[in-house]
């Protein structure tokens, strides 16, 4: 079964958050896996062009009614008319989502996710906490090469 | 720009139609479009198989939670876990719709594309009326051949 | 159990038209029923404003992001940022359906409800038919008074 | 202007929660707000008991297909069918969100407020930090009261 991996993280992104995005983007294609995220610059457009530049497919989730603002490293653009609603579009079509630092956006997507069963591993993003405990909901990983090995892996468990 | 034409039809579909349905995938693929469509079987499947003999690219936005159901020709699943729903994403994700045939589903994606602006190419599908008056609300045609010379002239017309 | 019953109807909607969608909401409202509508102007504006003069509850599921173009006789009003797919969301509210006359939008509305098994109460709207013969897929009334009776013997035998 | 207030908060819930989720209902009937939900049981159905015995409006807007699982205390009840997608649509139906305690669905309705501007209001819920450094992203209050008060001020003033 082809593995189906989210991207997701900011927009705009340092250049920092959008190199370690297009390795993993590059590091997903290599190993065949099809990228999804929210189809638009920042981070998502980063991993898109690294998926590309290695032949990889890559699918964009829009929010707007039309494919303006989409980046264009997609092989797939869907508009959606449906704002950040959308971001739970992202999620459901993943077996797993990686996140790449992050904002608002980002957060609701590891949210959605965790409550939905689609394992999240996490690439310098939100750290959650209760009451002053830190909660450990997903896996954090230093490198893309990390996040991506544990992505795949936990897609293929799934 | 790449083309998005949604096709639209019954699962199950009979010979007839599926056979139909398949031309349409074929000459889609052949002119490069993207085909779009619910993901499912009957109409749908034919089509997928039309468009991925010609190496064309299928994405089926799925009404279920995951991709049980997903025909073997979709370049890219989508599930959205929104049922029916998820016929106004295959509009919104489409440049024009053919409608082949069809059942209610069918309607529902003429008439939301109608209403929102996306032109509707119909292949022996329903017939519109108001107070016993047919209502020529969308081109029909006859043959595969015509449905997708039209739906592409109306999608680059967009 | 409450019953649920939508008014889809045009917008804007004829003198006409709007008086029989007003007796409608009155007769829902007397009947206990809470009215679902698209929240707009037109029919649905109408029905809304005869269920609030004998007291009823009316729910309108907006299109927009906000509350904006939300007609004034609404108990609840709901904003969804949907647009058109929005019309899947009335059919869902409710236990049936009542289409007076109406566009393409309330065919979408329609076509939903008959693909989703919810009983659908046509009041001079949209007439099917395929290959010229008439679909008879809902039952046709010639007044409110049976519209009404009707949606609520659909809706309690639902 | 009516003010609509989300409450969001776990199902099920502790009694604590849940004693304070319920003072935040009744205190939002009691300043005539529409209290909006997710509709289950636990922090939501708490919240809809505490309005709803000061005869306030409640709003369920349900995961499912149909009104199962709806507590006993919503005026009105809108089965999405969306799952945890129609966590966007309790967001956009508010004004001002009010978070008591939560788990990831919780999280989910915060960042989606946060993302799209509507301004949310914490009661002993997530704390949220980048690079061990708290994001200071929404008040925090210690009281149903204060919770109350500082989501009808932001709603007015949205």
């Amino acid at each position: 079964m082809t593995a189906y991996v989210a991207v997701c993280g900011p927009d705009p992104a340092s250049e920092d958050v959008a190199a370690q995005a297009e390795e993993v983007g590059r590091l997903l294609a290599r190993a065949g896996a099809v990228l999804v995220c929210g189809g638009l610059g920042g981070a998502m457009e980063a991993a898109c062009r690294g998926a590309a530049a290695e032949g990889g497919i890559t699918v964009g989730i829009l929010p707007g009614l039309d494919r303006g603002g989409a980046n264009p490293y997609l092989t797939v653009s869907i508009p959606t008319g449906m704002g950040e609603m959308r971001n739970a579009l992202v999620v459901r079509a993943a077996d797993a989502v990686v996140a790449v630092a992050g904002e608002f956006g980002t957060l609701s997507e590891i949210a959605l996710a965790l409550k939905t069963g689609v394992p999240v591993v996490g690439l310098r993003t939100w750290e959650l906490a209760k009451a002053g405990r830190a909660v450990d909901a997903f896996i954090r990983v230093e490198s893309a090469e990390d996040a991506v090995r544990e992505a795949l892996r936990l897609a293929a468990a799934g």
